[in-house]
Formats: structure tokens, sequence, C-alpha cells
């Protein structure tokens, strides 16, 4: 018999009663039942309850076992009794009767507990990750993580993708946020840094003629700490491809995700690729506040402005007469209650706005008419009763009353709503509201349940500016990237920068950007002009980009691609929050490792042999 | 039509005669013969011969065109004469007539020629890699390692082990090596460390209960250059599995390799794993005085101390009356010449020994016998002619003579050899003279065409010592690394440390470590016994191993695994030499990338964000 196990822990069932078995694996409670101690048996494949009666020559060592101690048993395989049989595990139809026992691995007292649901604070989870790992969720996370990744690249396999690994070590590279640097102990002052993305080299291998390039790709950027991503490292399903435009990319990459999506999504429903809206950037950014809109949700925002210019309503009136501003309208259908709409006031506010404007319609009431027709109430519900008279909607709210019923009435048509419906109002400079739009439409679609929870709904986000302005010195710079191909060329770059749209695109799914990418700009001279625009002379971009640039002047093909973010599509899969619920071995938000103590204090003579010297802190 | 293309240049042939098709691709050659301008066109996936005649409406432009300009025609599809077919590739039965030419990319004046089989300075090659890389030996050998890759991560998925990715940034790991350091910014002064090798992660996911590990993992080590490894890093196929004694590891990874092997090594002979040898650390410096033999070479060396004891060979016999010396023979079947034997005589003395000793046997001489029997040679030939004498085998050299014939024949014997065959001797303390021996048998087995090159051998080293003695100081240390769990356990370690063997083994292929591994020391106090022997008290133990000891604390199970370099073998399928030649974007031997411009000098705001100083050069 092997040393360690005859089975796995999720093995046996009827057909191996009367074995003679060995397991291994991990206590994973113990308890005296009438003298008798049941013992639920442990490992990574499932769990086998194992007996240790008084008769067994091993019964005194199995007292000692405690939780998470690693054994190795030998026993004999038995049917449980008609009315114990557990359905839930698949080795619910027997138990061992414990011949012999092994302790592989004793354990001190445990920090925190395997069994049960219990919630320790992060700083102990991290801390003794060896242990939380091995808890339920924690083992279905990792194993998910790594059946997506798996699952990534057989699909890209499958659509004649070679996966090549692209340098870590390498040169500064300019994503636009920080590297980690490295230092260089063969030239003392000159310093490597990781890759916060493979971006040039697999533009690399485009003009080395690989033609189809993707890779599951670490990504490094030094960031500042945030609740929702690493502060150090994550993962990209990298991919190029040359001779494409955009289209053949989203051809590409649309079924690989939408495959994995609907292989791990469980019974959630997945947008077919067919049906993946191209929204363009400033579409998404009126109708959904946002470039990476939530399509679960159906609330689209309108412009509204003409009903509320030159109205009673001073506020919007006189903000209309600026330059550049707007109003806009989310329609919120069954929100139509003063305690909703006081509700979402209340977030406008939390937000930093003085407030939200609405309106919202409900049954005209009797009230309403005997005030409107100088009868009495009573008269009123006579007459309804008599069906003269037939209640309507009547809209209810304090902008309603300033700006009059006609307007209001134009608005409720504009928006398709009806009684019970409300709808919101922002007004100001698109820009700067636009954020706050798209959390209330977000918030509005989540209190009112419109928001399909059982749902992958996608879109890809198409045509965004090559170029933004700063707000107040007016400077042009890269909205983005500087490697997309700005739409219309060469001669779009000679017009109004501004207008300049590129071939980038980012695919949203409920509410997260998923992936980016391009059709990268591979003409030197459009290269020279798009960085000219954004105030980078030749030498800059020689400088920045000197391999790319140099690369593009032997014979450089057309390419495009994308990027998509694992760790981001295995949280939405797991329906997790947090970013380190799906890693196996994370930093804290202060970027240290608490379990391998890192970052740590050098050694003087490394510190010598690099040729560094740390600054003292004040 | 699409854009870019409606095949790939590798796809055309007779059935697609009459079509009109749409390639894209560089300009492979361009040839006038005769008013005819004639492409050969080039992609990833193949090469067709585009024709253009002065009737095309492109000729002009199509004469401005270069080698390596990228560019996208229309034309027709046309059978070539039947004896114009070019066999050799897969559109050879076709032609395409140009209709339409779009340059999509041209071309400076190329630092290196795609096309032919000049060679060019590395300095060269690596600045340009983007070109390097499109000749036709590094797109093979590039998907080579791709392939192999896949192979690897799809029969590991076949074997029920999931891969998992472990952090990159992390502390700094006691492999033995240089650890690259990564200044942090958030904590000044503490530094992280890039990985070595996942040893700690993997050993640390047994314990968390994952069962089955992998990963194609980056490793990073500051060397020193050399030539035949990467300054920087390296990848490994790694794997760890619980509840596993050393043959389920060789069970489990040697029809992996085996197969990726056999998909990949064309017609080369692939030994079977179950012939894999398992030869014992001691037994294979003994016979080929290396750890990592090379079997496709079948000598075997042997002890021949007790022939040179007490001989008349004076060097060797005052050698063996020192402790702990012996002489060694290298048997070289067919090396019988003394052309041959002072050819090695020669290899030894540039491998920095004053010579090699040496013995052949050739053909008894009428000479020898004549001196012998002291009659003349004319009678001995006349003897032989008459079938009175028959000549036998005769041992030649210096050594031969100073030994005398009873003990040259007796190690004649011992070795198996005869008439055309030659021994060489080396003598002293086998740790000083296996390296070269092992050499000497190497440069035998070649030169002699012994060594079968159209075979991969595999051999598992095991019993590994566990401890090795500082020549000098005597200091007892850990021979590999301290991971290792030695045989017989607690009670082993204390009797002779340098007697210990551990389940430690390396996987040799013709001359290379392809793989090295051990079933792990999980149990704290055999750990804190080991490392104590080696000089390293529990607090030292804590601060460089304190996740792995702390986790072994709690439940380890007992495990064990290996590792096999990913590099080595596509160097050993690909048959290069150089591992810069299986790397896309290798740093040179000076650890610099000349195409990124890795390391460059930071700027002087990244140092200081990172709290550093770089140390004036004198």
């Amino acid at each position: 018999m092997h040393a360690f196990r005859s089975h796995t822990c999720a093995d046996l069932n009827k057909s191996n009663v009367g074995e003679t078995v060995r397991l291994s694996g991990w206590v994973h409670r113990i308890r005296d039942h009438g003298g008798i101690l049941f013992v639920d048996l442990r490992d990574h494949y499932g769990i086998t309850q194992v007996l240790c009666d008084p008769d067994s020559p091993v019964f005194s060592e199995m007292e000692k076992v405690r939780s998470e101690w690693c054994i190795r048993i030998d026993g004999n395989v038995k049917a449980r009794d008609e009315d114990l049989v557990n359905d839930k595990i698949p080795t619910g139809e027997i138990e061992v009767f414990v011949r012999d026992l092994e302790v592989l691995g004793d354990a001190d007292e445990l920090p925190l507990m395997v069994f049960g649901d219990q919630e320790y604070p992060e700083e102990t989870r991290l801390k003794y990750r060896f242990l939380d790992l091995r808890r339920e969720q924690m083992q279905q996370n990792m194993t998910l993580r790594s059946d997506v990744v798996a699952s990534m690249r057989k699909r890209m396999w499958d659509k004649n993708f070679r996966e090549y690994q692209t340098p870590i070590i390498t040169a500064s590279s300019p994503e636009g946020a920080r590297d980690f640097l490295v230092p260089s102990r063969l030239h003392p002052g000159k310093f490597y840094a990781l890759p916060q993305a493979p971006q040039q080299f697999k533009q690399l291998m485009m003009v080395a003629g690989f033609d189809k390039y993707f890779q599951i790709a670490p990504c490094f950027r030094d960031e500042d700490p945030r609740a929702d991503r690493s502060p150090t490292d994550f993962y990209q399903l990298d991919m190029e491809m040359s001779f494409v435009e955009q289209q053949d990319v989203f051809d590409t990459i649309a079924p690989v995700l939408a495959g994995v999506f609907e292989e791990f999504g469980g019974d959630r429903k997945v947008d077919a690729p067919q049906d993946w809206p191209q929204i363009p950037y400033a579409e998404a950014a009126l109708k959904y506040g946002s470039d990476k809109p939530d399509l679960r949700n159906p609330i689209e925002m309108q412009v509204v402005s003409e009903h509320f210019a030159g109205s009673g309503f001073a506020i919007f009136a006189k903000l209309l007469e600026q330059e550049g501003t707007e109003v806009r309208a989310i329609p919120a259908p069954t929100g139509g209650s003063r305690k909703f709409c006081d509700r979402m006031n209340k977030f406008a506010q939390q937000e930093g706005l003085p407030g939200m404007g609405y309106i919202f319609w409900r049954k005209q009431s009797a009230d309403t008419i005997a005030q409107e027709q100088g009868i009495s109430v009573k008269e009123v519900n006579a007459k309804i009763k008599a069906g003269e008279i037939v209640l309507g909607e009547e809209a209810a709210g304090p902008l309603a009353k300033n700006i009059g019923p006609e307007r209001t009435e134009a608005i409720r048509q504009q928006l398709g709503l009806g009684v019970g419906d409300a709808a919101f109002f922002l007004g100001g400079k698109p820009k700067a509201f636009e954020p706050v739009a798209g959390r209330a439409r977000n918030v509005i679609g989540e209190e009112l349940g419109l928001t399909d929870k059982n749902r992958f709904a996608f879109a890809w986000i198409v045509d965004f500016p090559i170029y933004e302005a700063d707000e107040e010195t007016g400077k042009i710079d890269f909205e983005h990237n500087p490697f997309s191909m700005p739409q219309g060329g060469l001669d779009a770059l000679n017009g109004d920068p501004l207008a300049v749209k590129g071939y980038q695109y980012d695919l949203a799914c409920n509410g997260y950007e998923l992936v980016s990418g391009a059709i990268r700009n591979h003409k030197p001279e459009i290269m020279l002009k798009a960085f000219e625009l954004a105030g980078y002379d030749e030498n800059e971009v020689k400088s920045r980009f000197g391999a790319l640039y140099k690369a593009f002047q032997y014979g450089a093909p057309p390419h495009g691609g994308c990027a998509a973010g694992v760790d981001r599509i295995v949280m939405l899969l797991a329906d997790q929050q947090n970013i380190r619920e799906v890693m196996l071995f994370p930093m804290n938000q202060r970027a240290e490792d608490l379990m391998m103590n890192a970052p740590s204090e050098p050694a003087a003579e490394q510190l010598m042999e690099l040729n560094l010297r740390v600054i003292p802190q004040e």
C-alpha cells in the first residue's frame, strides 16, 4: 500500500465497503459522541468521516489529536446506516473505522479556525495565510482562479495564438504609472524597472512578425494603496495581433471572454458576444455617466436642457445661460415616491452636491382636482364614482411646481415615464457632474431592483478621444496611452486635436472595465505628429519609446490588441469585492507581506554591492 | 474583403487558382527577371511568390519596394508551370499576379538581413532584435519554446495539477544565490526581493492543503555573467505535491518530460522513463566524474588503485600512500593509438594537470616478440606464417612500462579492453580530480564517436549528501539547499553529518542537469536539528525561513517536488548552445538590454521617492 494514501478524502463510496483503506489529511473536526471519536478528515478534494471506538488499537492516540493536525489513518470502510447517509458530500454513504494512526504533522494552538465561518481580521488572515487558505471559500477561490487562467490559455490556443514570455527585468515603461525600480549591481547607479505592462514588447513582437501573441502577464505598478487593487502587481490576459482592424480584435477576444464567463459563471446569464453593443465614449458618458457602464441597469440618462432653459427653476435656468452647460435627467422607473426621492437627494448631498432635483409622478388625487375645479373633495369623489372624472397622473416635487405643468409633462413624455415613476436632474458642465450622475444611476438601479444581479452584461466602449485638455492650463495631453492610431490618420491630427478619436476601446462588464485595447499607431510620421501635439519632440519620443520608434522604421505591420484584467474577472466570477480574496499571497494595503516579512531591511553588504545608500529619515 | 488579407502567405495552393486574393507580409526577397518583378512575400506562416509585370497597374510602385518592407497586395492566383513547381513550400504550386499594392510600413536601410544565413555580431542582433527575430531560425526557436511550455502545461493538467502564480515581488529567498532587490517607496530604507525560486511559496501551498501545484515560474538571480545562462532570470517548470515519497515524484514528472522530448525531439531517440536509471550520487561521481552524467556516452570509470599501489609508477604509488587518495581509469574503447592518447594528454594539460597517464593496447609486433625470445624479426615473421606464433595484444605507453606486464594485464582485464583500446588514469583525492575526469570522459566519448548524438539519455541522480565540509575550515554546511528531508530522519542527524544522505535528487540528460528536487523536511524538530548541524540556531532559522518554520507548526503534510529548467530543455530540443537563442529579448552578457536600453539612470525624483542615494564611484 502507498505510504500515505490509497484514496483521497473524496473517493470512497458504497462500492468500497469492506475494503481496508489508507487516508491522509487534516482533522477538520473531532467530536466525542458517547465515547466514540468522530473525525472529519479533510484533504484538498473532500471530507471523509472517520470513526475511532475504544476497541481500536489507536484509540488513546486518537484522543490526543486536535483540529488541523495532519494525520494518516488506516481503516475499514463501512456503510452508514440509511438514516445517517449524508447526501451533500460524495463520501456520505460510508464511514471509516480506524485501525492505525500516524501523526504526520501536529499543530500548535490555532490563530484562526479552518472549520466554520468565523471572520478574522485581515492582519491575522494574511500573517497565517497558510491556514487561511485551507478554508473552503479560499480553496474554491484559488482553484477557480487557476481554472479561469487555464481556460483562457486553452481558448487562446484554440484561436491559434501562442503564448510568449516577455522580460520582467527590463527598462522603465511609459504606461503613466510609477515603476518599480531594480538597482543594477554590475552597472552602479543604473536601474532596471519591472514592466507596467508588456505593451512595448508585444508591439515589438508584431514588428518581428509573430502575428499572434498572448500572455498571462504579470504587470507591476508602484501604486498608492487602494482597497480594490494590489499595491504591487496584477495579471492581464494580454494579446496582440497583426494585420487587423478594431472589429477583428473584438471578434477574437469576445468569444474567449464570453466562454470563460459561461464556463465559470454558474447560473448567471452571459450576454452573447454578438449582442455586446458598441457604444461611443461620448454616448456612454451621456447615457450612463461612465465609460464602464453597468448595462444590467436599464436606466439611460437623457439631455433635458430645453425644458429648463428660461424656466421658473432659476438655478437651472441661470446655469444654462453659461456656455457648455447641460441639464440631464436620470429616469427612475418605479421610483415615484417622496420617500425614495428624498433618499436619493440625500445620496447626492453625501456626494458633495447641494442636492438633486427630482419630479415624481403619482395618481392624481381628489384634492388636486377639487382645488383645480373649485369644488369640494366630496363632490369630486362622487364624480369619480359616476365616471365623470378619470384620475390621470400628477407630477409632484418642488421642481415640478417651479417649471409648471407643461414643461413637466414634456419631460415626462420625453423620458417615457408614468404614474409611480420618478426622474432626477443634474446640471452643469457634463465633465463635472457626469461621475456623480453615473453613481446616482447605479444606486437608483440597485435600490429599485432594476439591476439584474443574475447577469453578466458586456459593452464595447469605442471612439475614445486621443487627447484631453488640462482643465486649468488648457495644455493638451494624451487622454489614455500614446500608442493608439488616431481615426483619420495624419489628416485628423492636422485639425482640432480634441476632436480626434482613436481606434481605442474598452470592454465594460457590470460596471467594471474588463479590457482595454487599441489599434496601434505603427507609422513613425503619425507617431511623431501625435506626440508633437502633446508637447513631446522627436528626442523625447526617442528617449521614452526608443525601441518602438526605431522598430517602426523597419517595416512595421498594422497591429492591435488588448489586455483583460485577470484578477477582476476572477473577482466577478467569485462574486468577491476584495482583490485579496482571489490572490494566493497578497500584500496588505500598506504593501507589506506579513507572512514573508517583506519589505525588510537589506544587509549592509547588499547595499554596498548595489552602490546605494539609504537617506536617513528625519 | 478583409482590409489586410484573405489568406496567409502559407495558405494558397492549386485549389485557389483563378481566385482574387489579398495578402499581407514582408518582402523577403525581390528580384527583377527580364522586366518582371518576383517578390517572395513572407509572413509568420510561410512564403508566397508574387509577380508583378509591366502590365500591372502598380508596377512602378512595386519597383520602389525593398527588402523587409511590409506590404499588402491584391492579385490573381495562377498555377505555376509544371517545371517551376516548388515542392519545398506549401504554396509552391502557385504564384500571385499583383493588381494592387499598399505599402503598410517601409523600411530604412537594414542593419541585418532577414533573408539568408549571414552571421552578425551579437550586439547588432540584440540591438535590432525585432529584425533578428524575423529570421527563420529564430521564428522556429521561439515557436518551439512556446509550444514546449504549452505542452508542459497540458501534461501537468492531465496529471491533475493546477497552476498557481506565486508572488514576484516578495521577500529575500534563501536559495544561496544573490537576490535582485526592489526598493520600497512606502517603507523607506526597506526592500523587496525578486524570488530566486518559488520554493517557500510552493511549500506553503502544500501546508495550505493544495495537494498538487505547478507553475511555469520566472526565477531571478543576480548572477555574474556566464555564457550559458541569463544574467537575470530563467524559467522553471516548478511542481510540488503532498503525501508523496521520492518515487511518486519521479513517476509524476518523468512521463511529462519524456512526453515533451518525444513530441519535439524530432527523430532523436528518447529513453523511456522506466529505463531511466537511479544512480546514487557517489556512484555517479565515481563512474562519470559528474552528478549530471551524459549517459549517451557508454564509458564508465573504475577504481584501479590496487594495480598502482606499490607499483613502479612512482607518482601514483606515492600518491596512494596518502589517505583518501585513489587512482581511477577512464576506459577508452577504440582509442588505442599513440596519436589519440597524446591528444588526450594535451587536453589534460590544458585543464591544468601535469598530464594524464595512459596505456593503450595494440596487436603485438614481431619486434616485441623478437626481443622477448631473443631471435630475429625475420625468424618471428616466419614463425607467424607457419602458425607457430600467434600475435596477442601488447600494452604500450610509458605507464605500462613502469608498472610491468602483470599489473597492466590486470588493468586490461578489469576494464574489459582489448586491442585497439586505451585507458587513461587520474589519481589523487577524488573531489579534486573528478571534475577533470568527467570532462575527459566527455571528450573521449565525443572524439571516439562513442557518444550517440541522436538520443536523449536520462538518469536520476539520488542520495545526495545533505552536508559537505569546507575543504579548509572543515566547517559543515548544506551541500545543496536546506529544505530536504534527511534519510533516516532525526536519528541520522545524531550520527556523522557527512554520512547523512537526503531525499534529494536531480535528473540528468545528455550531461545537463534538467531537474532538481527533494522530499522536503516538514518536521520542525528535524529542521531545527538540521540547521543546528550547519551552525544556524533557532533565531537564524526563524529570521531566514520564518514563514516556513512557522507553517510547519500547524499541521504540515509530508511533501516533495522538483523544478525543471525550461530554457535548458528548449536549448536541448532546439540543439542550441547559447541560451540567448531560445529567449525572445535576452540581456547580453553584461546584463544589458541593448534594445530597450536597460539598465539606465533613474530620474532624480525617482531616487528621492525611494529615499536612496547612489554612492559616487571613484
